[in-house]
Parts: C-alpha cells; structure tokens; sequence
C-alpha cells in the first residue's frame, strides 16, 4: 500500500509518497501559494507527479471540521480558512500538530505508546493527544489546541484572542523575543555560550511548559510525553525544568512511569502523520 | 442484572443495590471509618445485607491503580493509603469523581454525550473524563484530576504539593473562605443577598473555572461539560462567567455546540457511576 500525503505550513507545502511501513518513496518540496485554489491545485499536480496510491491525506496548520475536511480557522494561513480540501482533494485532512502526534506514534518516538502527549515547539506551539492509540481529534476535530492553554490569566495578549497562552512563552518566536536575540537558533547559539538572558528564555519556556504539562498529566495520565517541532535541537536546554515542575505539580500516580522524550521524525513527523492517517481511513 | 455500588469518601460511606436502568433498589448511608479494615468489613456486611447482585464496584476520594484496585493516594482517607480494596472486595474500584461522570452520562445530565468533562465542586474539586462515551482513565488508573490544573503558578500552597491549583478558588471551601463565611453555604447565601465580598469570591470561582475549562476545551474539544458535587445549586452564580471566559480563550472550531450544565444526580452520582461500572466491567 502507498499514500500520498502533504504537509501544508504557514511557508512550506511539502508532499510524499509514503508506503505502509512509512519509507519516504518519493518527495516534491515548494513554498506554499498564499491562494488556496493555487494551493490545491499545485497540490493536485504534484501528487499527480508523484504517482499513484491507495490513499491520500493532508496535515495544513490550523482547525480541520473533521466531519467535512474544512479549515475553519488558520492564523498561518488565513486566506486559506473556508477551503474544504477534504472536498477538493478526495482525501483525509487533518491538524499538523495532529499529524505529527500520529507520525511520531507510528515511527518516531512515540512508536508503541498508547496514551500520549506532542507538543511542536515551533513558531507556534501545537499539540496532538493519542489515547488507546488513536489520534484524539475531539467532538468537532479541533482537539489538541495544546499552545492555548493558558499559563498566566494576566499574560501577553496571544493571537488567538486569549493571554498568557503557553505559546507565549514556548514558541521557537517567543524563545527568540525574550532572549534578545534574531531568531530561535541565535537564542540557543547564545544560551549555550552562557548569555544570562538566553538562559532565562529557556527557563521561562520550560517552566510554562512544565506547568501545562503537569495539568496535562494530571488530565490524562498519559505514558509519554515528546517535545517536537524546530525546537528539538533545544530539548535538553529544555527538559530537567519541564520534569522538575511536572514532578512537583502532579499527583504521584498520574506520573508514574511517565517518559518526556524528544520527538525523532524532524520535518517529515507532519508528512509521515499524514500518510498513517490516510492508511487508518483506508482500513 | 444488579449491582452493588458503594461511595466512599472523606466522611461518609454510602452503599446501595442498583439496577440496570440506574434505579436505587435499596440503600445505607454511614459514617466512613477512619481504619480501611474498619471500613471494608463493614462495607462486606452492609453489601450483605443489601442482598445479591451481579457485579461490584466502589468509588473512592484519591487515585485507584486501575491494575490493581489499590488506593494510591488519597488526602481525605490517609489511613486508608495502600488499601487494596479491589482484591479484598472483588470488585471494580474507581475513583469518586470519575464515577460521577460515569453516573452522570448514565442517567445524568451528562447522558447521551460522546465526549464530556465533569468537574464536582465540593470540600475538593475533581474531575472525569469521558470520551467516545466511556470515561478516560488513563495509563495508571489517575486520569481526571481537574481539580489541580494550575491557574495561577504563583497562587496559594495546594494540599497537593502544587500551587494555584483550580481547588484553591472554585472548592467549596475556597469559596466559603474567600467570601469570609463559615461554609459555601453561607458563602452563597450572602452572594444572593448582594454581598460584595461573597460575589467576589463566586466571581474569582468562576474565573479559576473558566480559565481551566478552556485549556481543557482547547485540548480534548468535548460535547459538554457537567459542573457537579455539593456546589450545583450555585450553578447560576458561577456560569455566566465560566461562558464568557471559555469563549474568550478557546477556538472557535473547539467551542462550536459545546454545552456547559449543571449535573443532575446530586450526592447520588458517585453511587450511580460505581454502579455502572460494575455493569460495564460485567460486560
């Protein structure tokens, strides 16, 4: 069995043929045309190129009406809210974070895991929850919305019309902001040289993290949680904070036997995600 | 088919005969005893005496280890710590506010819903999660504790260990102190006589629940939500700005036909939710 999948983000859509054990076959890799119809139609003939499968699926950044493949809402891609690509593509659609959740379940970190946590760190923050197994898609399909969970009540205005959400303070963007520096990577380069405010970036994206985690924990009880997206490089700046507090925050069964792990699949986990949908959906 | 059900918490002990459509055919209510070996013979002779059924199962304050029944930890019955109240009493053990849920999408206000949160608002908070209909109890059996996701890091010590935790502003007992009253009682009673510092504390209630039950609509997108225990006559005090919060701080995809209610089964819930257990472990 094969599938074509694609992962369509903020800047770049990117598409493979993947085969039932998650072999990358065959991949095209291109910026992603702010138009949807654009968008779907350079999908079409890129998958077309690709060649052919059993099944097909898409992971886009944003809200996905899992009963029509909708994007309902997209801050990275807001020219694209409204575009049904379940429709228009004949395939599965689902969340990014979502998928990368799946991929990381199938072949990447999560791999044997029945109740677990990802969270992409990124420049946003998303989630995907797995429980028995399964991708947890909710009573709508916006489940996972883990970067909006709230941090501080009196936090920094989000852009999702909340305060204080853990993407404020965990993103790759907000990471870079508070260190002062360019971007995410300068952050880390500074951090690991010893920069005070690097570090205290650092501290701050852990400590919100193991606060939200440690909520999470005491929710769910999961097996495992992984750390993925652009920040991966950065996990063990990152992870004896977001254990330490997760440690002091939970109760002491909820934890029990828990693993925090860094998500292994890097940039293919959204297309990889992708792909094992399609195949679920087949049967 | 009938089961019998017990509801044991920090200070009473209830038991009861239940029948498969969730009616109470016979019941004792009791003082808990201090000693769990107190406590689970008195349990045996009032199953005894409430006559034969098909299946088991008690509900308890604290975390059950699923795999084995025992009671792991538990703030309200300390004594009763290591109690292997699954093997002793062969039958389903579950924690209480998880069986409320049960209870409550059984014959509650709950029923018919695939995807529900309960949260009980009594001397503690607590919490159960129900998905695809069945209640989510996690990969150790400790799943649900809602009543201690952080609001605000910096808040008051929690008995948990944690800090802020949502049981500090929207138990009842959080509620009677913050308003000055004696109990949650009182607290309520001079709220609706205009009371500015009891409205106050409804207010900062409310405010905890709704900042808590948005992150939790963000993440697992539920149907609805059941506000439950000794608090539900204050439903009207506290909703209105749960409301206004929730859709403040959640995506419009994750909120859309969300239904926020009061549960309706009232100190019976954790009995009715054992009950049902012990039917569903029955098969």
């Amino acid at each position: 069995m094969k599938a074509l999948a694609a992962d369509i983000g903020g800047t770049r859509l990117r598409a493979a043929l993947v085969d039932s054990n998650g072999e990358i076959l065959d991949r095209r890799d291109g910026l992603t045309p702010p138009d949807p119809l654009d968008g779907i139609a350079l999908l079409r003939s890129v998958w077309n190129e690709l060649g052919k499968a059993d099944a097909g699926a898409v992971a886009i950044a944003g809200s996905i009406r899992s009963s029509t493949g909708e994007l309902v809402q997209s801050p990275n891609l807001p020219k694209w809210e409204g575009a049904r690509l379940g429709a228009e593509l004949s395939c599965e659609v689902l969340n990014d974070a979502n998928a990368a959740a799946l991929g990381e379940a199938w072949v990447g970190g999560l791999r044997g895991t029945g109740a677990a946590i990802l969270l992409t760190l990124g420049t946003g923050v998303g989630g995907g929850i797995l429980l028995d197994g399964r991708l947890w898609t909710g009573a709508t399909g916006a489940a996972g919305e883990l970067g909006h969970i709230c941090v501080r009540p009196d936090g920094p205005k989000c852009g999702c019309g909340s305060t204080g959400c853990l993407e404020m303070y965990a993103s790759g963007t907000a990471i870079g902001k508070a260190a002062g520096a360019g971007d995410a990577k300068e952050a880390e380069r500074r951090a690991r040289a010893g920069d005070a405010k690097a570090r205290a970036a650092f501290d701050a994206a852990a400590e919100a993290l193991g606060i939200v985690l440690a909520g999470l924990v005491n929710a769910f009880n999961p097996e495992a949680i992984a750390i993925g997206g652009g920040m991966v490089p950065t996990f063990d700046l990152l992870a004896p904070r977001i254990e330490a507090l997760v440690k002091a925050r939970t109760f002491r069964l909820a934890r029990e036997g828990l693993r925090i792990v860094p998500a292994t699949l890097g940039k293919n986990a959204g297309l990889l995600g992708a792909a094992r949908a399609a195949f679920l959906a087949r049967g």
